[in-house]
């Protein structure tokens, strides 16, 4: 198996909201989805461009939303909002009793390529679902609260 | 590496809480904690007591909760409460666009060992910490709400 580039922790919601850090003296923005999926995004060395193709491409795809007849289906089939959010602590390794993240892409290349993700995301939901792509402030701490019914987590690794 | 036999998401959460299904009838239940850890536990083919043992201290010993100096100590060091909820989704491998859980242990065996896992945890904690544990109903749909100063979201596997 090649090394791990990408690793996605997903959480179905029936609805979320991240409180994002007021920047530069500005309020706090609220950032809220409803029914669809909260999805944790972690990028680990040697992630490129195609770590984010082959990462949006499973996020659009992956079969886990559940539809009127409780059938397993895409989130733009059944036209559910995503909220993307940076977690550089899935790239943790535990060490003893402490995690270490020496795993983990350098900052400006994770920024970077989160950006990418979340454009990739955006642009693919747009074209076929009325659902609402939402992101984070990568490198921050970002106040989540999450409503399900019924967690149903699923990590994705590429 | 030899073979998974466990996998843990831990997320770090000022509170939550878990509505149980109501069982023969009863009403729902509400499992709720207060500043700590949501520890969401899949146990995978092979695994074992000496799989539950690892995880119990684990659990115990990482040191992911802040303390009042922004340290990071174990969840007894904060006097913090843990919530385990049976979460079988972890074990899921993507193949296409479906998740697959061929991995997973039996489910009679996965119960046991879950039970295990939530009194080995609270035996732990007992002994050196306020905290409270409390647990899910395993195989059953649970509906959570969690609140987050940051999820800082780990994965654990042994």
């Amino acid at each position: 198996m090649n090394e791990l580039t990408g690793r996605l922790v997903i959480q179905q919601c029936l609805s979320a909201s991240l409180k994002l850090p007021g920047i530069e003296g500005r309020e706090p923005e609220l950032v809220e989805v409803r029914r669809g999926m909260v999805v944790f995004v972690c990028f680990l060395n040697q992630a490129s461009e195609a770590t984010v193709e082959k990462l949006v491409k499973h996020i659009i795809d992956i079969r886990l939303s559940e539809n009127e007849t409780s059938r397993r289906v895409s989130i733009c089939d059944v036209q559910g909002d995503i909220l993307i959010i940076p977690q550089a602590t899935l790239g943790g390794k535990l060490k003893g009793k402490a995690m270490q993240y020496h795993n983990n892409v350098d900052k400006n290349v994770g920024e970077a390529l989160y950006h990418k993700l979340c454009h990739g995301v955006r642009t693919a939901v747009e074209q076929v679902s009325s659902g609402n792509v939402k992101c984070g402030v990568y490198g921050a701490r970002q106040i989540l609260n999450m409503d399900t019914n019924g967690p149903f987590t699923h990590i994705i690794e590429v």
